[in-house]
């Protein structure tokens, strides 16, 4: 038996996200699909991780196990041969029996891009939260270091059903935002993220920037442990996951 | 009368190009199908040049006449609030009567990209041409010293019907080849391009960056004046027309 870990990347706009889901395309769903017809056989794809619906991915990661003793890079082209366009295998590699691409998963780095401009984007539209209003971002920047460290973020996960995180106890090492002419990125990197942490965090530190919220508002989101108490979500087109550590 | 001069962009993928076609939809096309429901009169729109099927633009520049005095910010969001998600207007200004967007033209500036990877491009596929062939990025950058200045690109155009341009001689004030991980970005600017003179330009320069025409073959094929002597024509989805300068 061995165990194959895949780096993926993949355009999240025609995709219902990772998890596989009856009669929809899934990340998942079209992965397995492939291997099947490859292998002849159901196997079973672990991800690092889901991605919601419209969300992309530069650097996902995946493992599943085979019998067979195709090579990395023919598992590659076969792969890639199977696939729609809007996923790409970019590498696999035999790894350990042991590895488990969400368990081992030590730090994930996710992207999020705004466009800051009174016209929407003609060329970007798939890949850009764009917000018209004026955006503070010295203060965005200040607000964000309340962030970084270990925090609960109940406030900052979804609520709806069937993903309640016991566990909402996560370590955020950098939160970044450049701003390079009308886009914005935040850059941020964590030890793991709820249910729509990311574009939660976003979506708050825009209302700050907005003056939607007042300047210190996160800390007191953060204490208050309740969702109604944070901003707006952000759109999950704006996002991307860029790598996972191990 | 007032001539408006707007600046705009553009998703080339789902457009055939610039000018105006029976039954197809191009970016002038559009744009006076949406001045006809503002102005309620036909209006002509001048374009600094055509641009093809599938390029893309993000600083276009056209213009058109009116006796309306609507103000350039008004005609912004009523041209925006009139026109399909692909094509944007990013400013309107009250120009001199005598300003025609292609005569004026002083320099334009295009970009294209590559993506020089084994693997196909899940996001970009848009917006990149994809070349998965190992590329001589040194040899391609010093080959493309032959390009700048001024020279007779007549080898370099299309021989298309429609499409001949009497006098085939441009100056090429600047050509940088950047590589950012696998990512390769030509910027080229000049007083003017002839007709898939930029896509010839790239196209011929990746023969030579992958072998298959010899260092020294630009100099020769300019010399040659005979399309049939150039290499490959890049795709249009990797080109972006950046800025028009008067």
């Amino acid at each position: 038996m061995r165990n194959i870990k895949l780096i993926l990347e993949y355009k999240g706009t025609h995709l219902s996200g990772w998890q596989l889901q009856p009669d929809k395309r899934t990340v998942q769903g079209e992965i397995e699909r492939a291997l099947k017809k490859i292998f002849k056989k159901n196997i079973r794809i672990q991800g690092s991780g889901r991605t919601d619906a419209g969300v992309h991915a530069l650097g996902q990661v995946a493992n599943f196990k085979i019998h067979s003793l195709m090579k990395p890079e023919e598992i590659v082209r076969a792969l890639n041969g199977n696939l729609p366009e809007d996923i790409t295998i970019l590498s696999a590699e035999s790894v350990s029996i042991v590895f488990h691409s969400q368990f081992n998963a030590k730090q994930k780095t996710y992207r999020y891009t705004i466009l800051n401009r009174q016209t929407r984007p003609a060329l970007d539209n798939e890949f850009v939260w764009h917000v018209p209003y004026k955006i503070n971002v010295p203060l965005m920047r200040s607000e964000a270091k309340a962030f970084v460290g270990q925090h609960d973020f109940r406030s900052f996960t979804a609520t709806d059903s069937g993903h309640t995180d016991k566990n909402t106890i996560r370590k955020i090492a950098r939160l970044n935002i450049r701003k390079k002419n009308d886009i914005l990125t935040f850059e941020i990197t964590g030890n793991g993220f709820l249910y729509k942490m990311v574009r939660n965090i976003v979506g708050t530190l825009v209302d700050v920037g907005t003056g939607q919220l007042p300047a210190g508002s996160v800390k007191k989101i953060l204490k208050a442990q309740s969702r109604i108490a944070a901003g707006i979500t952000a759109p999950a087109k704006g996002l991307t996951l860029i790598s996972v550590k191990y």
